[in-house]
């Protein structure tokens, strides 16, 4: 059986404008890969409620799970909540459970639990809370979208509550050889080799350092003597160290 | 006049599977914003021919220049030229321009232009190519798609060649406040101001810092003194040193 697929969406102005450089997908990428979920595609939209519906409606008729981040804080650009409710064409306010928690939150901690702070329990009605053990305002899910916060420490805590909670297939095996030469020179070995494993997924990344060429090789597979038998081959045609 | 629209499409399983962390997206963000070309979406694919072609059809219609990187290499998993060709439905072949710059640079590094080198000479029919004074191997325009290699030296080489070649708007004037406060305690003060200013995009970008909250204020805007004016609002009130 063929694992399960996903797709990112990242929210927010601040990575399109080039101010920050996202950090979230590889983590959300290298988790997925050990819990055997296949990330198929990423997309990054600003802070834009019918760009983020019109993704959001795309990518989760076409995947098994999507997972967002950004833009469920509580200022007036954190519009993600919302958007989310209108592609599911749910119904979204403030909800009980996640007022509660917050009023827990901010009592124990002496701040106020304001009208901006109470926006980040507006919740759709059929979702359900993810748990922020960092700052305790929660992300949620709805149907196949799992909705998490971007700043990254949060990112990380609700990528580790939801992925229990989400069947996941064979973890993809990965081994990589280094060659030192062009890509030009291995092309032809390696699309032999390709052919022969149509199993394994070989990649070829090119690199340039100190003014020289090489590539890392790159076999991905399922079953991992087939990955290693990949890798022994073209290890002996290069004559490289396996 | 609002500023030109750009999206980024990102090609490559290894982007996808967390081994490589995306850096080309950032670079673009910000040389697009000195251009005066707004990027609002960016999208990241595996290499996979019918998603490629996808994405670059719904990409090209919606935004006036579409950027792409990765997969113009020789080796077999480089599908990005014949699934551009495919996206605007023309011819691709080894084109004699391209093979004549690659013949002579192999000729001269005393390199041999086999059958993988080749294929990096595969253009369409209709585009017009993109410069690579880093690796020679051309990148190429065709219709307001702009194909560009993956290695960060190179993509970074060819956005150099490209964006003289397309009309920008006004740059973004763009300023940031650091507040040390929790995104709850600034939102309505931050919201009122975002309503006063509509002609200046105003972001809140939260961090947790040895456990305590602060947040950065991001203003964007054409006009320069609208930027800072609404900036000095926020100090004043906040009590910060602009």
């Amino acid at each position: 059986m063929p694992n399960p697929t996903a797709a990112m969406l990242v929210i927010g102005d601040e990575i399109l404008s080039g101010r920050t450089r996202e950090s979230n997908m590889n983590h959300l990428a290298v988790q997925l890969s050990a819990h055997g979920v296949d990330l198929k595609e990423a997309r990054m939209v600003a802070d834009d409620h019918p760009r983020i519906v019109e993704a959001v409606r795309a990518l989760s008729s076409h995947y098994d799970h999507v997972f967002t981040s950004g833009g469920i804080g509580p200022t007036h650009d954190d519009i993600t909540a919302d958007a989310i409710a209108e592609a599911f064409g749910d119904r979204i306010d403030v909800r009980e459970d996640a007022r509660a928690l917050l009023a827990e939150h901010y009592a124990r901690t002496g701040r106020e639990l304001n009208a901006a702070r109470l926006r980040m329990a507006r919740i759709p009605d059929s979702a359900a809370l993810i748990e922020n053990p960092v700052s305790i305002a929660p992300g949620f899910t709805i149907g196949n979208v799992h909705v998490m916060a971007g700043v990254p420490s949060v990112f990380e805590a609700m990528v580790a509550s939801v992925l229990p909670t989400i069947t996941g297939g064979a973890p993809l095996v990965s081994e990589s050889l280094r060659v030192d030469r062009g890509e030009g020179d291995i092309a032809e070995a390696l699309g032999e080799l390709a052919a022969r494993y149509p199993d394994v997924s070989i990649g070829s990344y090119p690199f340039l350092l100190d003014g020289r060429h090489g590539s890392n090789i790159v076999f991905r597979g399922a079953d991992g003597a087939r990955v290693r038998s990949a890798l022994a081959e073209l290890a002996a045609l290069m004559g490289e160290p396996e």
